[in-house]
């Protein structure tokens, strides 16, 4: 059953000498180059630091990790379809309302954002235009069945909203290039890390790089305000730097204004003019006001994120602007799990329907581990067979449908679960074909605690892409920029089955390429 | 007596939001770019953060200092003459020793720099080369009995050792000049505040370019062993990030590695061979030898760093080495405070022997407030009547003749503390006019404590010089680079009257220039 262990004697053991200077370095270059987060309540109480200038290194892997260069490769190499596909998706809003129609009862959180969508739609779309940052994340897997096999990426999930990590992951892939040139990986310990095989990451640029195409598409100011980009945050937000970066090379780069507002608090800092442009009203400037023609969402991707009416009513409001959306509420769904598992069911047709190259469609259902839905379908019964067994659950993880991570349900302890809900609620979750990732170790520090295990890399990569929405009919509208934006290693201690550097489960990890 | 208040409305007032925006933004660039320290024990004690991951922003002032025009312009003008002096007198060992001797009975430390002189001298130099990273500090004067005069620079020190904070003043010149896009300072309540009248800081780069500088001069290795630079720093350290500036930009423009040795440590890690070349043995890189091209000081410039007589040793092995010396002996003496003083004795011919030009002599003679030994010259008997009258003492300060700061006397505490003094021991201070500042007022966050008031300002201004020694009788040498690093502006507040950001009486700052 276990997959084998590729890279079991990686990383290999350094001195005490050569790791407290390989930790001394990584301590100090890392909150030099901005890869920190704002400590967690559990490291240092809120009362010891009530103006938070406290900051620390982010949770992130000593090395680099090994990495088929293959399944790198490939990763990038398919973004951009990627991109189109759910591009597509979120244009064929024909397609999308069968799927949410079939979650609306069991997922208040899709039901509620369709509401949105229907709300805005029955008024009108004054916005054509929508921008997608987007980051699709594999795991490699092995076959356990053929021990012969190349490994192979398979998707874990596809995010169309709050794609993160695009900042500090660029600034780890520095980190460990800057512990290379500095001999902190002796050549003669790690003959596998060189420069080379250290790819460069340009995610925080070229994410960036996104919201400023979004911003000139946007055309002029329609108010004769000036025009800013809005980054709508959680507050407070301990991973603030990996957002910072993101807007000061939006700034630097591109010399676009962006503004931070709490989701909470959109509503008192923005109004609809009579056109419904979006109008930033900063608390900080009252005399001033903006237009904003890109709204971009680090907030409003979980159920958590509403706690209340008010941030519904926000979320419509911005909705109903002229301001592109990044994303729109259509394009959120497009990112549910529900449209994975339906793309990814065996045999399914639905791909051909937004990719129109054969080969291409090929390419993208090789990334796609099995998916099958909980419902009363011929694969929905099929699946709740091997779900409730508990020898065939073994091979398999139940999702919920909704975005936001949290709460999945792993190989034995599927049957049991299943068996505390109303059968009713069951097409609430999506039964998936584990991955079976290579073995693997590496060394996390996190909140200055240095942890040496077995860990499970998760490659992320990003994407944008900008697009017309089009005729209403038109399922492909206008694509005006897609691109490949660089890449995320994730990597978690493999006794934990849930990953989320922000949650303090894993880190912020690298690549080393390496042939198989 | 008081100067007029020529920035008394400055900086203007806040509303509560513009303030929290403001620090937002300031607490969030600052981690992001470097711009940070090490948590002080009183405000985060060791026992929380033991693996030290912690960091925070750095004493910074919330504005820039609103800074005359003509002033800061003359202290960069004039640097390049600076250096050439302070190069000049390094050289001329004749002169040097003069003053020396006539600290030996009262001043162990320069007694004891002077002997690892004499030993190194008695066996033979090898290194001709020396490399001077200096900082020229001044404030500006007020003529508090000329109310039309124009503000002129006064200089306050000249250093010549671990000029420190060249790092995070490029970095706070960034900080205030995002702030300032961001529109955190309103064009309306602060006009004054333009991205014309913030100079751009290029201290990191430029003193990193003087170690590189150094390094090739020193040419290729002769032990057939890679070069390198050694940084010698205290430990802890935690004004690390200002030296890990350095560390990068060497590495990422020159392509230089470096390394950090504590000064406890230089004898475990370093060895001369038979040629006296320094030989570094990384106690992380057992295997790996390093020729060290250029040992760069940032610590051994204050008794405290000397414990033991391990420190002399140490500091005895790294003079007789062939490594270029960041600052060699003769060069840290001729920082001395009496180098100053008889240089700004009233109708002192002394800066003629070192500057060949005329108008160089007068225009750098500009700089000096009046100073005065307190032995038994004439000059020092008419200072000894200005320092043990209170009347005339409440113009002068009192400053002991070595490097490190601390123990200033200032005004009416002159006459008192002379009398609890040995007069034999006199001569160890020397007696400088105060230098009357304008009033300005700052707001200043340390370790989240946020306090507005009144302050002072003091500029730096970094330069680099490089040369050969040359023949013994000659003066001048031969000067290889010679140019000007930058500036520093540290504020402080006036309640206090002693600075140093790092003890935390004072914060760093930019500035914003003026015309008067």
């Amino acid at each position: 059953m276990s997959p084998q262990p590729l890279y079991a004697d990686y990383p290999p053991a350094l001195s005490d000498e050569q790791a407290q200077f390989l930790l001394d370095n990584l301590k100090d270059w890392s909150i030099a180059n901005g890869l920190a987060v704002r400590p967690a309540p559990t490291f240092v109480a809120s009362s010891l630091d009530p103006a938070g200038v406290l900051a620390n290194t982010a949770p992130v892997t000593l090395f680099p990790s090994l990495f088929p260069k293959n399944c790198y490769e490939e990763g990038l190499a398919i973004q951009k379809s990627y991109n189109e596909l759910y591009s597509a998706i979120a244009r064929d809003e024909e397609w999308l309302k069968e799927i949410v129609e079939e979650l609306i009862g069991v997922d208040e959180f899709v039901a509620k954002l369709w509401k949105v969508h229907l709300k805005v739609k029955e008024e009108g779309l004054v916005q054509d235009i929508t921008l997608g940052l987007f980051r699709s994340d594999y795991m490699v897997h092995l076959d356990p069945e053929d021990t012969n096999a190349k490994p192979k990426i398979k998707q874990v999930e596809f995010n169309t909203i709050a794609s993160s990590f695009g900042g500090l992951s660029s600034r780890v892939s520095g980190l460990h290039k800057h512990l290379l040139s500095i001999e902190a990986y002796p050549a003669d310990v790690f003959p596998a890390i060189t420069q080379d095989a250290l790819p460069e990451n340009k995610s925080v640029a070229s994410l960036a790089a996104g919201l400023a195409a979004a911003h000139k598409a946007y055309g002029p100011s329609r108010s004769t305000k000036p025009l800013c980009v809005l980054f709508v945050v959680q507050d407070p937000e301990r991973n603030v730097f990996d957002q910072r970066l993101l807007e000061y090379s939006l700034l630097s780069e591109s010399g676009v204004r962006s503004y931070r507002v709490p989701f909470s608090r959109v509503l008192d800092e923005t109004k609809l003019d009579s056109q419904r442009n979006l109008i930033y009203r900063p608390k900080h400037a009252p005399v001033k006001e903006y237009e904003v023609s890109t709204v971009y969402f680090r907030a409003g991707y979980s159920p958590d994120d509403y706690p209340s009416e008010t941030e519904w009513d926000a979320r419509l409001h911005i909705e109903r602007s002229h301001a592109i959306k990044c994303p729109s509420v259509l394009l959120h769904l497009a990112g549910c799990k529900k449209v994975q598992q339906v793309l990814a069911t065996p045999h399914s047709p639905h791909l051909a329907r937004f990719l129109s190259n054969d080969a291409t469609v090929a390419r993208v259902k090789e990334t796609f581990a099995p998916i099958y839905p909980l419902d009363k379908s011929d694969a929905g019964l099929e699946a709740r067979k091997l779900a409730l067994n508990a020898d065939t659950a073994q091979r398999y993880v139940l999702k919920p449908q909704r975005e936001g991570g949290g709460n999945n349900i792993y190989r034995k302890n599927i049957p049991p679960f299943l068996a505390t809900l109303p059968e009713s609620s069951w097409p609430a979750y999506i039964l998936m074909e584990m991955i079976e990732p290579p073995a693997a170790n590496n060394v996390i520090i996190r909140n200055g605690e240095v942890r040496k295990g077995g860990v499970i890399g998760e490659l992320g990569v990003y994407g944008v892409c900008l697009w017309r929405h089009g005729d209403g009919a038109a399922v492909r509208g206008q694509i005006l920029e897609n691109w490949e934006a660089g890449y995320l290693l994730r990597t978690k201690g493999n006794e934990s089955e849930e990953g989320g550097v922000a949650a303090g489960f894993g880190a912020v990890d690298s690549i080393c390429l390496v042939d198989v």
